[in-house]
């Protein structure tokens, strides 16, 4: 028999970021380690436990006037050669150091230290944010137990450098289309070139000038891409269909029915078939609870161009910002790593801000 | 047990391709037809008989001072709801009755029928034509019973309408690539996007203006084509990768190389790959067994643009056109069919020059 691996949260918030990192929990995989975290805050008797799945709530039941939620994934992308852990000065490599198993280590160490904190605090752990989005672990909660996720704020320890990011951008994908009518190519001229045809396509892509909207107070940045496209039905064949599948990715003052829009006004020579969208979320810095916490953490807040789960609070009606350690340019990176100094700063902030 | 299938030689040729149409021939499943075709032809005294796989070779010797090869695939593409043969008024429907039954069937009309003609004559039956080149009979019977080909002349019996198709366009596919960097959607900007940087590419087949020489008196005509393309790495994720395959169709007093040259000028900005290439052939109607078939047959001579066998004749250093009954445009449609009184018509002629 194996000997028993817990967490121990007595360790500081670096050390036990390396622990997490060793405990692979890509997509799919993620019981072992909810295993632990539970084992782990079973342990603290000041804190109420939930378990839905691979999902953990804890939460501490103190009648306090506000409500703040902590959520962080367990889940990471897949291994790419980057485990286990490795440090290196006061740097920790591996995969999820950034992306957000650093986020999660201040999440536990504040679990276990704040017996008696100023705001109640609810604390969320779930499984399936790196993949589609039926697999979310906050999604499902949200369905099946919404009272768990009731809070007057939400913080999201997703990558932003140790920086308050407000709100996020929507993504939209869209299918962008031409059409054209099949020949032999030995003939080509009595066909219509779908391919050739989607040169107007790209060429719009080309030219197009992305909004940077300033919304309460952030300045956003959109883009609107090319992500796929795919056209051709045999060597000798003139191809009669064109797909160019497009990502728009919008700032929070537009919601999914004015992007659609935006993407049928911009396309309006071709056929525009919508195949996935998410909303975005404003900032709401202008909220009370978000603009304490925004003060306290210090720096100057920025906008969050990806899209996060700030989206799926924002849409619970919780005003959400994200804020944790790591560099964001590095998610999902092979060199994926993180600054030790910088875990144990947002940690300090954070719980200064939870006991003032 | 069946009754025993035989092709009975002494039909006309028109109910004589009704017979062969209704024998399935898709490619990969020759051997029923070339069984058949076999043991007609043994029955002949007058004909010498090869066989090789689902190859026929079947030769007069007569010492004639002149030979030709008179030569036809027996497969067809695969079947699309066009079997069995229907017969409406004049007009033969079903698989294979353009391309190239009707052919066939004067080959097997001569066959029988010209123990004596002036010009010793090699027959050629071979499978494997509509698939990939390694499939082809002709190149197998080339490579392994070169002597077996052995000709002054070749007609090659694709459907041409009942006029003479000189020589045939080369045929050339190539990757035309571009590249770019990746980087995630939400910022786009710190990428560059391949997917985009295509559209060059389709700007540049949008306004190429094809070539259409005139060789040995034929005019050809050009193409070049986009029949595929591709790119993207996952929706969320800048593509750092686009392929255009192109096809291009060329006049025969090209050959590979100066078709290859031509793509690398025309792509000159991007990676150009040739993936597969097959050269065309000279009409080489000036050359005088040609000449002399081509006044036999009457009409005006046209140019081939499609890729043929006489490609490969061409190569073994004999001259050859294409001569047969059926609209080459019905080739490989559903509604393929044939005009009855064409079939008759191509065998009178043919039988004419050979007896002449």
């Amino acid at each position: 028999m194996l000997p028993r691996v817990t967490l121990d949260l007595s360790l500081s918030a670096a050390d036990l970021t390396a622990c997490l990192v060793d405990i692979e929990s890509v997509s799919g995989n993620e019981q072992p380690l909810a295993d632990l975290i539970a084992d782990a805050l079973a342990g603290l008797p000041h804190l109420s436990l939930h378990r839905d799945g691979n999902a953990l709530v804890a939460q501490t039941v103190l009648g306090r006037p506000e409500r703040v939620a902590i959520a962080g994934h367990i889940d990471t992308v897949p291994v790419a050669g980057n485990l286990p852990s490795r440090r290196e000065g006061g740097v920790l490599w591996g995969l999820g150091s950034c992306d957000m198993k650093s986020g999660l280590a201040v999440q536990l160490k504040l679990a276990a230290g704040l017996a008696a904190p100023s705001r109640d605090i609810t604390f969320v752990f779930y499984d399936g944010e790196e993949v589609e989005a039926e697999r979310n672990g906050l999604l499902r909660l949200s369905r099946q137990h919404p009272e768990l996720l009731k809070a007057d704020f939400a913080v999201l320890m997703e990558p932003t450098g140790g920086v308050v990011e407000g709100g996020c951008q929507g993504t939209m994908k869209a299918e962008v289309r031409t059409t054209g009518e099949r020949a032999h190519s030995a003939r080509s001229w009595m066909g219509r070139n779908a391919i050739h045809a989607a040169a107007g396509i790209l060429d719009v892509l080309r030219q197009y000038v992305p909004r940077q909207p300033v919304v309460d107070g952030l300045a956003y940045h959109e883009g609107l891409n090319a992500v796929g496209i795919s056209g051709g039905v045999a060597g000798n064949v003139i191809p009669d269909e064109c797909v160019v599948t497009v990502n728009y990715r919008f700032a929070p003052d537009r919601d999914a029915a004015r992007a659609q829009a935006h993407l049928e006004e911009v396309f309006a020579a071709w056929d525009v078939r919508v195949v996935d969208v998410a909303p975005g979320a404003r900032p709401g810095l202008d909220q009370p609870a978000a603009a304490s916490f925004a003060a306290a953490m210090g720096g100057e807040p920025r906008a969050k161009y990806g899209w996060t789960d700030v989206a799926r609070f924002d849409q619970l009606g919780i005003p959400a910002v994200n804020y944790g350690p790591g560099d964001p340019m590095l998610a999902h990176s092979r060199q994926e790593h993180v600054e030790l100094a910088q875990i144990g700063q947002v940690e300090d902030r954070m719980r200064a801000w939870l006991t003032a």
